[in-house]
């Protein structure tokens, strides 16, 4: 046992006081884990579209103060009463979903949406008690998807803690816990495109690229990245992608372009865009008689997907997923693995680097469009 | 070879002169199959949804005067040029779909969307020439789905004709070649239930049952019927049907009601009514994280399918399929053996027999929503 088991912590967090407003470092107290909670010191942590969103705060309900952050790694500091699968020292990823291995949905071979853990991005406390673990003063300060990664000790629910492999390098590792391997596992686990095949991909984004990536692993013969932005072609050849489509540069609808670019469609897409309009492209732009398409971003909540239905008559299929289909702690440290033995490049996401003071630098690197993931070191 | 081979047949067919004027038993000229073609004495032929839809015209392009008929069973009288696989003598099944064994769809392992030979609605004659094979007194009468099985010959392209086992009872096994295993096929090969589990299924015609009769084989626990119609319940219950379910009885929109039915969805859905709404409902009704939808029926043309995009991330897949995935000549003689071996019961469908001189009593039947199949018989 550590020699801060049971005690409150107090360290330094990142507190979002309000939307909009840079973060400011605080000195915090983090409570002991309770019942099935784990305390992990986080070594490194990086900066989400989803932060992002939450901090603007437009169109959810706001929820401050709060500490953001949810895709992290770091090593495991005590652990509360009747958690039996990890001990102080395991290295790990905070999850921002959880796998409690015991609901329907953890049963399932098809599904990871568990029904205890499943996200949640309302609830600014633990399960257990609806308390945060979090304090200034004795002043709580909200949760952010039960990770709360931007804070040099957070309390995590032992059904959203990946244990992984000590020797995998955790400011490596860490993007492993969210964008890539939704976008990985979208390929790999969902639209599984068959060697030589042709993807197409929606949104040249980290999610997007970490999708390109997956069928590149998968050895597509014809990786299609569509994009709005033509300044992100560059970058995105590394992930393999062999060909970019501008909507912007073509009047008719994209997936005629793209049909007429693979002899009636592409064999399987993958959607990274979130927007409903890509969305359907994506769904039309598929090979009819054996085309899948997958979509993985989260549109507005008034979004409607409209298509003819004779579109699925002739032979295609329409997919969604959430985290790659995978389950956290069963299937995430395989992930690890196919970074450790070089099948699967991490390195080539990650475009910055600063220290925990600077996080706010992260926020603008992502607000400006530059970079994919930028990790913040919690270590110094 | 048959005496009759390479000469022109006089014998009798049922000509549609007109839109929904009955079916006037003809005396026609059949003439030789040309090159990839089989002239099949057509022994047994039933009625189904298409030939009544056609008939009547509305919407279509109207072609007359036509021989319909596509869901039928007989021999082969002679073959044309090219034509390596069958012989006179030989049983089959004429399918208004094709395989040519070549195509892309064919040579893919996930489709049955045949390139050349995939179902045509509007053609009225042989895909070689561009000509009919029927006439009367020198004046064509066209075709219907390349198979016009109301005719006691009749010329198929080699691609569209499946020979079978020679044991099998042709006036049982010759609604194999449409509705049924359309519907049963929905269910063994694109839902592919597991041991179990539950299954709704949108409209409780032929190809509905036939849908549960896939459930039933599947070893589903429930299989929900859902039916404007409830005096099709008893029938129901013979194909597997355990709860039944009619809107008309409701408020509250279907997929709600079976949600709340099966603590969240049901498994799998098949929706066989070709109505959008019922669409809509079938893949909303599916359970979040594994659902599976499959849509059968075909809707109008104008017809546009919505739903909220959301429903595809929590987990759900919608899929179409086509003469339930069943590559015609490689896949339907593995469908008989399951009539053979007394997995798939097929006697249950067939509610009424008429001689070949009563035909438009069939017609009455199905127009009168009595019954599910009725047997035609040529063999008199």
């Amino acid at each position: 046992m550590s020699s801060t088991a049971g005690q409150v912590i107090r360290c330094k967090a990142a507190v979002a006081w309000e939307a909009e407003k840079p973060l400011v470092i605080e000195e915090v107290e983090v409570a002991p884990p309770q019942v099935d909670e784990v305390r992990i010191r986080i070594l490194y942590t990086a900066l989400c579209h989803t932060d992002v969103f939450f901090w603007e705060a437009k169109g959810q309900n706001p929820l401050f103060p709060r500490i953001f952050g949810h895709e992290a790694g770091g090593i495991v500091e005590s652990v509360g009463e009747g958690v039996k699968d990890l001990k102080p020292g395991d290295h790990v990823l905070p999850v921002f979903t959880g796998e409690c291995k015991e609901c329907a949905h953890c049963k399932s071979e098809e599904s990871n949406l568990c029904e205890l853990l499943r996200i949640n991005t309302d609830r600014g406390v633990m399960l257990s008690d609806g308390k945060s673990r979090f304090s200034i003063n004795g002043k709580p300060i909200y949760h952010f998807l039960g990770t709360s990664s931007f804070s040099e000790y957070t309390v995590v629910h032992v059904g959203c803690v990946v244990k992984i492999n000590p020797l995998a390098p955790l400011d490596k590792v860490c993007i492993l816990s969210c964008g890539i391997s939704t976008g990985l596992g979208a390929t790999l686990n969902v639209a599984k495109p068959k060697k030589g095949s042709t993807v197409a991909v929606f949104g040249l984004g980290a999610v997007g690229l970490a999708a390109a990536e997956g069928a590149r692993i998968s050895g597509a013969s014809r990786i299609i990245g569509i994009d709005l932005h033509p300044d992100r072609i560059e970058e995105a050849k590394k992930f393999g992608v062999t060909e970019f489509v501008n909507p912007k540069d073509h009047k008719k609808p994209i997936q005629e372009v793209i049909a007429e670019m693979t002899d009636g469609g592409v064999d399987r897409s993958v959607e990274c865009t979130g927007n409903v309009e890509a969305m359907i492209s994506a769904f039309e732009c598929v090979h009819d008689g054996w085309g899948l398409a997958v979509i993985v971003g989260v549109p507005r909540k008034d979004a409607v997907f409209k298509t003819n239905p004779v579109n699925f008559l002739n032979g295609r299929t329409l997919k969604g997923t959430f985290f790659g289909n995978y389950k956290p702690r069963s299937d995430l440290p395989s992930v690890v693995e196919k970074y450790m033995n070089k099948e699967l490049e991490v390195e080539k996401f990650i475009t910055h680097h600063v220290s925990f003071a600077d996080i706010n630098k992260a926020f603008e690197y992502m607000l400006n469009g530059q970079g994919l993931r930028c990790i913040i070191r919690l270590d110094e």
